[in-house]
C-alpha cells in the first residue's frame, strides 16, 4: 500500500479512480491536484426534485456541478468513470442512518437513482496554496474538519437540515487573501460564510469536528468557515429518506475537470 | 400615461409593480434602477424538475434566482408582490405557441403551478453604465435585441432548445471593461458568451432580432452577446408543453433585491 500511495500525488484522476475501483480506501485531499473533486449524493428519482430545489435554495453549501439522468452511472465531468465503483467508498443511508459502509455501490444500484455531484472546497485549496495560504490539514495529513452549525438551510419540499461548514485555520494576515481567492470560485462554495467566531455558528469545540479530523491551529491562526457539501448528508439525517447513497466525507469523487474551470476571474 | 411615465425612473420596485397591477404595459429597462429584474417562467409541477434540471445544465442563459412552491404566487425576492398580477403583461403558452397575451395571469392560475425567476442581464446594465460603458438600447429608448442562436442548450428530460442571447453594441475600447464588469455577476448571466462574430452564432442579420427591438450600432461598436433568460421561451417553442405562462421579453418582474447582491466582488 505504501508504494502505491507514495506516488499518488502525481496520479491522474483516471489512475486514482482505477485505484479506488480496485479497493484503495484513502482520503482524497491532495490526490490528482488541480482536478475538481466532488461530493456525491444518490437518491431515488422520486426525491430528485426536492434535492435539486434544496441545492438551488442553498447554493453556498450545495453548489450542483452535475445531475445524472435516472439510472445512469456515467458523469460528463469524468468520461469513462463509473459512479458506482470509482470512489474510495460509499455510505448506504436508510431512514436517515448509515446502514452500511460499502467499497462499491454496484449491488445496491437501482434504475431509478439520480446522482448529484456537488462542488467541494478542495477545488480552491490548490489556488489557496499557490497564493501562499498554508493548509493546516494538508500539512498535518488529516481530513479537513467539518462541523454541523446552528444555521438552518432554506427548506425545499421534504428537504431540510442545518448547514455544514469546513474549517481551515488561516494566519490572520492571510485571511483577506483566502477570502479573495475562494470568492473567485462561487461554483465550489466561494467565499467563507464566517470568519473567527465558531460560537456564533453553534460550534462549541473546534477540537471535536462532526466529520473529518481535528486540525491543530498555530499561534495567530484564525478559524475560517466555508460552506460544505456534507450539508446534504446532514439533510439525510434530518429528513430520513428511505434510501440514499453518498460518498464518505473527505473521500470524494475525482473528476477530470480542472479546478480553474470554476474560477471566474 | 405620459405623466405616469415621466417620473417612473425614480419609482421604487413596489411602485412599479403597483402600476403594472393597475394595467401599465411598458418595457421595464431603466425602471427602478439598481433593482434586480427577472425572467419569469411558470409551469405545472409535473414539468418543474425538467425545467430546474435544464437550468442547472445551462446556467449561463438560465441562472435560477428563485423557484416558488407549487401554487404559490409569492416571491421571497419581492415580499408583498403577486406574481399573477405584478408584471406588465403575460404570455400564455399552449403546445409551444403563444395562445394569448394577458394583462394578468389570475384567470389562468392553477394550484399546481411552479414559477421560476431567472436572472436578467439588466442586472449588470447599471454597473456597465457606472463603469462608463454606453448602453445603446437605453440611449435609443428601445428593448434590448435578442437572438436565437445555433448553439443547442444541454437537454434535460423533455427540455431542449437553442440558446438565446442578448446583444449590446459596445465601443471596441470598452469591450474588455464590459467583460470584466459583467463577469463579476455570474448569477445574472455573467461574462459574454461571444464577442464580435454574429455569423458564428448563426445570426444572419443583427438588424432583425428574434425578440426585442433592433438597435443602432455606432462606428467602432462591436456586437457583444450575453446569455439570455428568454432561452426558456425558446425551449417552450421547441418542447411544446401543454401549458406554461411567461413574462413578455423585455417586460420583466422587478424584485426588491439590489443588483449588487449578485456581484461577487
Amino acid at each position: 500500500m505504501w508504494s502505491t500511495m507514495q506516488d499518488s500525488g502525481s496520479w491522474t484522476p483516471k489512475r486514482a479512480r482505477a485505484a479506488f475501483r480496485d479497493g484503495l480506501d484513502v482520503p482524497t485531499s491532495g490526490l490528482a491536484p488541480g482536478h475538481t473533486q466532488v461530493n456525491v449524493l444518490t437518491v431515488p428519482r422520486e426525491y430528485a426534485y426536492d434535492v435539486l430545489l434544496f441545492a438551488q435554495r442553498n447554493p453556498v453549501p450545495c453548489p450542483v456541478l452535475e445531475v445524472t439522468d435516472p439510472g445512469s452511472w456515467r458523469s460528463v465531468l469524468a468520461p469513462g468513470a463509473d459512479l458506482r465503483t470509482d470512489l474510495p467508498g460509499y455510505l448506504l443511508w436508510e431512514e436517515g442512518q448509515v446502514s452500511a459502509k460499502l467499497p462499491n455501490a454496484t449491488a445496491v444500484w437501482r434504475e431509478d437513482l439520480v446522482t448529484f455531484l456537488i462542488g467541494c472546497s478542495f477545488s480552491f485549496e490548490t489556488l489557496l496554496h499557490d497564493a501562499g495560504v498554508p493548509l493546516r490539514h494538508v500539512e498535518q495529513g488529516t481530513a479537513v474538519p467539518m462541523f454541523l452549525t446552528n444555521r438552518p438551510c432554506n427548506p425545499a419540499g421534504r428537504m431540510h437540515g442545518p448547514m455544514v461548514v469546513s474549517m481551515r485555520p488561516i494566519p490572520a494576515r492571510l485571511v483577506s487573501k483566502a477570502v479573495q481567492v475562494s470568492g473567485m470560485m462561487p461554483a465550489v462554495h466561494g467565499a467563507p460564510v464566517q470568519i473567527g467566531d465558531p460560537e456564533a455558528l453553534g460550534i462549541r469545540d473546534l477540537g471535536r469536528p462532526d466529520f473529518g479530523d481535528p486540525v491543530e491551529m498555530r499561534d495567530g491562526d484564525v478559524p475560517v468557515f466555508w460552506g460544505c457539501g456534507v450539508t446534504t448528508q446532514a439533510a439525510l439525517m434530518a429528513v430520513k429518506p428511505p434510501f440514499a447513497i453518498s460518498h464518505i466525507p473527505g473521500r470524494m469523487f475525482i473528476t477530470d475537470v480542472r479546478d480553474t474551470e470554476y474560477r471566474i476571474a
